[in-house]
């Protein structure tokens, strides 16, 4: 399997989705990475130039311009500007936030019938926006936390609470109110980032657990189930600092583990083929809750798995594209012919 | 307002959209016609040509092709290929089903900052697929019919039911089945188009009304309410032989109407801005459902409009793009000074 790895975009996420690629680096054969920049001009970036360094500095730029086209992603060279085509079989989208995970991307790759390793539309808008993760959730039958949208720095739930920005990853514009005072204020943040605004009670010794998977043709592939190990509340900053983090706390009770997995199959099924996701879970009380849904995890969630080559040639392999519509013009000769023409 | 209307796409609603914007030419001034062929290419199409037959026979094929491109659409003319760039203001999406109502056109329009009259990403994918349909009109608090998702041709419920696949329009591959056998021929059919397929319980008697609208900065625009004269179920063809249909039995009581609209609002709020939608519902003993969201109705549903060219008008003009994102690499930077690079 040759793979390209697209990463960047224009998104509040782009620095992180650096730091993924430079991790993924490492972890898989990548012929190609692709740079998106943030004026969303793509980049074929070599992978000696492959620090984080080349792109905060702009030198980036001296890079190859490539476009994106059907099949694939091609650049012109020389005087007679003869296009060459980028030769891969899958490309792996890990942009995180807008223009990866929101949906544009992936859109794109199936527009111009490229094999990707991605979240389709669908997946991405019900991950991206929490409400629909919640909506989408309930119908599916998993549980999830109870919220409320809110236009005003009111809610109906007891201090402490939790404010989101509904479309948002990465922990960005969250913040936890413990009275009006902070609402106000998580309220203000939260509105930089979203016109949507949801609150969330803020449950105390509520247990959290990630759990990263995909269906490779009808093979499901899970990843090790995380326990996560945080203090009150993990910020944008402390989210990613410890990123390709090695120190992983696992949870071994398979049993416990069926359980999430039965969760996981519920939310993946049907809406998040060709993807690797990983589901943040709550359990408290035995029950569990779906908090949210990462369909581009932080460097594809690769600390979580035995073999996470495998897993990533596994799914290459499962990977389809849309099919072939034939249009026959069927209707319109129909019509044509009523009109007697 | 000078517009662009794209239409056309790789979708089983092909020949339908052709037939939408012919329908508009006559109530819109369109500057350019672009036609996206099945095999995702973009055309130029003169507006005198904008006959279904120049389409059905293949000539289209000799217009000038056009590239997406940041800001727009351009094409290259004569021995310099020198690039000229389509001089409009707003494009209007006119495609139904894939490509145009499946997210991917509003995507690319997105991504290259293209100002549209179109549903976004999210707001397709909501009404795209059914079941995100039901699981979203829950959480606004607007009833749905109830509905199973079934992966073999059983039911919970009372023949007759209706089954549809999940991810189609326009009736597409829809049935109603009035006992088991009849189940079985319809999963099949409903099988050809989507893995995903939901039932319906199929209700006597029960009313259906579409309305349209938009809301254009701070103002609602609506249509006027149509009650929906059919026997017991349109199929493909019989709803759009009538497409630009002049006959239309409205609903002129007011009370009920703002009952209709409040529904609407639910629905359009924070997802639908830049759209205009039809959203067909049922009533059955005064209580109002959500049948489904037209993110993209056939030609706009202009015949339900008394002055449409200034509803589009006033929509175009509060069409707003994405936010910028600033990168300004302030988090890699950090990590290069606690590497101490």
């Amino acid at each position: 399997m040759k793979y390209a790895l697209i990463f960047g975009g224009s998104s509040f996420e782009h620095e992180i989705s650096i730091v993924s690629a430079i991790t993924i680096k490492d972890k898989l054969n990548i012929e190609y990475f692709i740079f998106l920049d943030s004026n969303r001009d793509f980049y074929l970036i070599d992978k000696d130039n492959m620090k984080s360094k080349y792109f905060a500095s702009g030198e980036y730029k001296n890079s190859i311009k490539l476009e994106i086209t059907k099949g694939g992603f091609k650049y012109k060279k020389g005087l007679l500007k003869k296009e060459f085509f980028l030769d891969f079989d899958v490309v792996i989208n890990l942009i995180h936030g807008r223009d990866g995970e929101d949906g544009k991307i992936p859109a794109m790759l199936e527009f111009y019938k490229i094999k990707a390793i991605t979240p389709n539309v669908e997946a991405c808008s019900v991950s991206y926006n929490k409400v629909l993760t919640k909506a989408y959730a309930k119908e599916m039958r998993v549980n999830v936390i109870e919220y409320e949208i809110i236009d005003s720095p009111k809610t109906k739930f007891d201090f402490p609470v939790i404010i989101k920005p509904a479309r948002l990853g990465s922990s960005i514009g969250v913040s936890i109110a413990k009275n009006q005072d902070e609402l106000n204020y998580a309220f203000d943040v939260a509105r930089e980032f979203d016109d949507l605004i949801i609150v969330e009670p803020f449950i105390e010794g509520i247990e959290e657990y990630n759990l990263a998977g995909c269906k490779a043709g009808d093979e499901w592939i899970f990843s090790k189930l995380e326990k996560v190990e945080k203090k009150e509340f993990l910020d944008f900053d402390k989210k990613y600092m410890d990123f390709s983090r090695k120190e992983v706390k696992i949870n071994e009770n398979l049993e416990i583990k069926e359980k999430f997995k039965t969760e996981f199959k519920k939310i993946y099924n049907n809406i998040f083929k060709n993807a690797l996701i990983r589901c943040d879970f709550f359990c408290k009380d035995d029950i569990i809750y779906l908090n949210e849904i990462n369909p581009i995890p932080g460097s594809m969630a690769n600390y979580l798995f035995d073999d996470f080559k495998n897993v990533i040639d596994k799914l290459a392999k499962s990977v389809e594209l849309e099919n072939d519509i034939r249009i026959d013009y069927m209707y319109i000769n129909k019509i044509q012919m009523a009109k007697g023409k």
